[in-house]
């Protein structure tokens, strides 16, 4: 863990220095889920940020806190999914070069997403090894900068504004749900409470066949997943040495989830909210529904962190 | 055409009166579709609304329209589709009995949704005529109130605050879509704007294989269509006696759109807005990406009418 972990200022004024990039997503509510989960749920739309997921918040402030040298040499990330939208979106905004390493069987769709935001796509093999590799070369070689789609403090930092504004709009929550994979939204937004709201607790979401978090936190040390199958794609990525610490410490529990109980609570959230969010996102209210026994009448908060889904191949 | 015709302070009470039983539901807009449209879009989502869709506007003035002897007898109307749960929504808000007559064949889910606002359905046959029939039949036993789905001026009248809070909420407007089916939302869109924003000005959209109201205006008498074929369930009605004069004189023009168009229009809402419409809402989008060249650079409101979709019968 960071030695010193950023306060209640630090993180206003990096929440602040986002807004003139990323969207003020509306928290949603909805009756009918109400009572079907007998709690009063303020739900968190990240699923409508630039770019469609949350990643943006992240990515962003990471290249925000480059120095000049740094920006000049450009950043390098390997991701096949939202933080490769987000960091080749950000490093548009800030006028800088991206390199993005993805598979070489990366989906089309992904990989146009990179492009039209004007980023270098670096073809690895499929494995996480193949990635970091490659990643490694292309760094010695050109001085960018790499930053981690989670296991970044920058990164984890700016996904605290995601908390800073779900707590200012709304009451006093007392619990957040959010789906665990990297564990970079987690520890950013168990950040933010701790600083804004400290008696609000932080639960994650997980996907059972991807429940490296929930091992590892049982374990007391990192117990990474290899190639886990989950429709909940965001989320196949393991805790790493920074995220976990905040996670051992912030978190109050992670629950591990069914992929049929992904694909009800997303059904659930498409067919009564009318608003589009990726399997990742289901996981964490998914997890809420399986509990909803222990939070019966209580405010919860869960994030909804993201909508990035391929029509074509819809689980329905 | 109703000898007299509301003006601006009955559909602001009406808008006013209706407060209480529905959603005042966002405008929302998407840079990327602005870009592919150019135009400057401002989408009016009652694919958010009470009942998912906008049919909750009319309905529920048609019942707090009813007297109270009326109120006592209760209320009638045949429907498979939005607006029978939005009746039946209506009249449970009022404390009313309200029959839906929908036939044998109608979908399991549309069936359950009106049940489970507490109305009775009577089922009739699968023809139009069938259920016109089985309607008049009760009505006469039970001395119910029949309340059309769209040809009635006070669902008509319910309908024009969907244009009271797009006026409210938006930069003037140069011109504003809305689907067409039996003709109750754009005629009462119509009467909105023409009390609000005599300047704006109105266009349907109409799926090409139901374009009763297309034809209808060409010919200047009502040419109904029987039996069209088309995505857009909700939009397989005619006109009427009270829309048809109405449309006639306040709306501009009807685009007719192919079932391509609807597909790809509701496709690419989904994918970039990361929503949920039905086709028939798609329609009035579609009409718009048919003619953007007339519209270029103009500020364009569209009336996304509802979010009720199959998720198991999705045309992806």
């Amino acid at each position: 863990m960071p030695t010193e972990l950023p306060g209640k200022d630090k993180l206003d004024l990096i929440a602040d220095n986002l807004k003139p990039y990323i969207h003020r997503t509306p928290v949603m509510k909805s009756r009918l889920i109400n009572e079907i989960a007998c709690a009063d749920i303020f739900f968190k739309c990240e699923n409508f940020q630039k770019t469609g997921s949350f990643k943006i918040r992240g990515a962003m402030n990471a290249v925000l806190s480059l120095n000049d040298e740094q920006k000049s040499k450009g950043i390098i990330t390997h991701s096949s999914g939202n933080f490769a939208q987000a960091l080749a979106y950000a490093a548009k905004q800030a006028g800088i070069n991206a390199k993005i390493v993805m598979p070489e069987t990366v989906v089309p769709a992904k990989r146009d997403a990179v492009l039209g935001y004007g980023a270098e796509i670096i073809y690895s093999g499929s494995k996480p090894a193949d990635r970091e590799t490659k990643c490694e070369e292309v760094r010695n070689e050109t001085g960018a900068t790499f930053i981690h789609p989670s296991n970044d403090i920058n990164v984890i930092m700016g996904h605290s504004s995601c908390a800073t504004e779900l707590f200012r709009d709304t009451e006093t929550l007392d619990a957040v749900f959010t789906p665990v994979g990297g564990g970079g939204l987690i520890s950013g937004i168990a950040l933010g409470f701790k600083n804004f709201s400290p008696d609000t607790k932080i639960y994650g979401g997980e996907p059972a066949s991807a429940d490296d978090a929930y091992q590892s936190l049982k374990a007391g040390k990192i117990i990474p997943v290899s190639n886990p199958d989950t429709i909940a794609d965001g989320l196949r990525t393991s805790l790493g040495d920074i995220t976990f610490p905040i996670i051992k410490e912030f978190v109050s529990e992670i629950f591990t989830v069914t992929e049929d109980e992904i694909v009800n609570a997303m059904r659930l959230v498409w067919e009564r909210m009318k608003i589009i969010i990726e399997p990742s996102s289901a996981v964490a209210f998914a997890a809420l529904l399986n509990n909803s026994a222990v939070f019966k009448y209580k405010n919860v908060g869960i994030i909804l962190s993201g909508g990035n889904v391929d029509l074509n191949s819809l689980q329905f």
